[in-house]
């Protein structure tokens, strides 16, 4: 199979899995559910949860990594949701659609936020029950990157650079490292905990994902300067409008560019240092370089 | 001991409990660390760790159960501080304070809600790692009692009667049981699976957890038409302004009290068959339901 079939596959097991396991629409009270699908089913390009499966198939299978990949798309998508909203970024469009408080309203997308979020940590607790030390540690996993220090305090950091305006280098690695990395390292980590992966290579696979999440962060931040709003599936150029720090005003584009091809040949040396067939993973990082270059 | 030097104790064990299984105010990023201290540390009555650490000690201790009793806190709190944003019940007063949103900002108020939800399902993981089946098992209980069937589920629906301004006396049960009671379950529950009850005990607890929820919410709404601002440490009258639907609107004032006065004594019938001395617990649910009788 080649790296397009494999990846259309581990997305199409993602849309199903997203199905599967997350509550029905008309559940009681369908709104909120609704909201929940809408969100959920608006498409993206599942990078964490294909993520998630990749690791898991270099190291055989303790258990189904479909669940846990479901759980990180979950926890992906509230924080959009919540990012969305008119106190923090204000945006209207997202993934080429209306974001979830304009197409429903402020509290139900708040609310569907705090399910996704939640949902997460009880579909992890369901459906690895069989594997209590699994589960145990998935949900460690994702606590610790979803939670203060990490994800959100990314977040939070990123709107406090944004109130002070000039936000150093140092400052704008906090947050990419939080904002971004942070799931991208969870989601190849929890993958390979359903592989059953050693201490050893989970912590290389943690850094091959920090490296990929930096170096993910830098190619957005390329992207919306250099792309238009028509392929971004969200509104182009609002970093520069906004006068946000990126890596481009920092840098400029050349050694930003420098800087995307930099982290990536690291995440791709740590890969090859891993067990296992790791070439689609290593053609996934490749490809997101290539975006750019 | 009494009862009220066993409150004051398991108050006082909480209180400590929250400053050493939650992140310290200093954490980078500050802001979002001291918006989540601020609104842990604003008192309220500590009812659902209370209600676990009584849980536990029916029943010995296969755990510490002040982990649990920290999470469950973690996600009332969280609750609280999403359901006072402007875009829900925009409230400035709670426990006597500005609420998170007026000491800081909507921001910061929405992430540190977040925060605070992830960080609850992260301490379970953390906390009881030696024992995961416990894990599993508290994780398990946590995220059905707060997830989007239950506790979000009870707030959407809230929202959804105050809009549609006439909700049925069954959806105002759907509201009660799962806005409040599904909290006051998983206290029970959390703190007797610390404690290594038996799954029929669990079930026992779950149902007295029912009804004190119930009974709890509906002294609330009495609560809000007969207690002044300073009592209750939130804006009085509220309901009744809003034209909310409750139990007094539905049933009159002393209907609601003799509803209070069942659901109270059905709770401490059901309390009476487990074994242990359940006579805090009793007491606890007993002096709530006189509070409006």
């Amino acid at each position: 199979m080649d790296f397009k079939e494999q990846l259309t596959l581990y997305v199409a097991r993602t849309e199903s899995g997203l199905k599967a396991h997350t509550p029905a629409p008309d559940t009681r009270p369908a709104r909120l559910h609704e909201a929940m699908r809408y969100t959920l089913e608006a498409g993206g390009k599942r990078l964490r949860p294909v993520l998630a499966l990749a690791a898991c198939e270099l190291f055989g299978a303790r258990a189904d990594a479909l669940p846990a990949a479901v759980a990180l798309e979950c926890v992906h998508t509230y924080s959009l949701v919540h990012d969305d909203l008119p106190c923090m970024d204000n945006d209207d469009l997202r993934r080429g659609r209306p974001t979830a408080h304009k197409a429903f309203d402020e509290a139900t997308a708040l609310l569907a936020g705090d399910a996704m979020l939640t949902h997460a940590f009880h579909l992890l607790s369901s459906a690895y029950r069989s594997d209590p030390a699994l589960t145990n540690a998935l949900v460690l996993e994702l606590g610790d990157a979803a939670g203060s220090r990490r994800l959100i305090g990314g977040q939070m950091a990123d709107l406090l650079g944004e109130r002070q305006k000039a936000p150093s280098a140092e400052e704008l690695e906090f947050i990419h490292l939080n904002k971004t990395a942070a799931m991208i390292e969870a989601s190849l980590v929890m993958g390979a905990l359903c592989g059953g992966a050693t201490p050893v290579q989970l912590e290389r696979l943690r850094s091959v994902g920090r490296l990929t999440g930096l170096a993910f962060q830098v190619i957005d931040d390329i992207l919306d300067v250099t792309a238009d709003t028509a392929t971004l599936g969200k509104t182009a150029g609002k970093d520069l409008a906004s006068d946000k720090t990126t890596y481009i005003k920092l840098h400029g584009l050349d050694k930003a560019r420098r800087i995307a091809q930099e982290l990536t040949d690291r995440a791709l040396s740590e890969l090859r240092q891993l067990p296992g067939d790791s070439s689609f993973l290593a053609e996934l990082i490749a490809g997101m370089g290539r975006r750019v270059s």
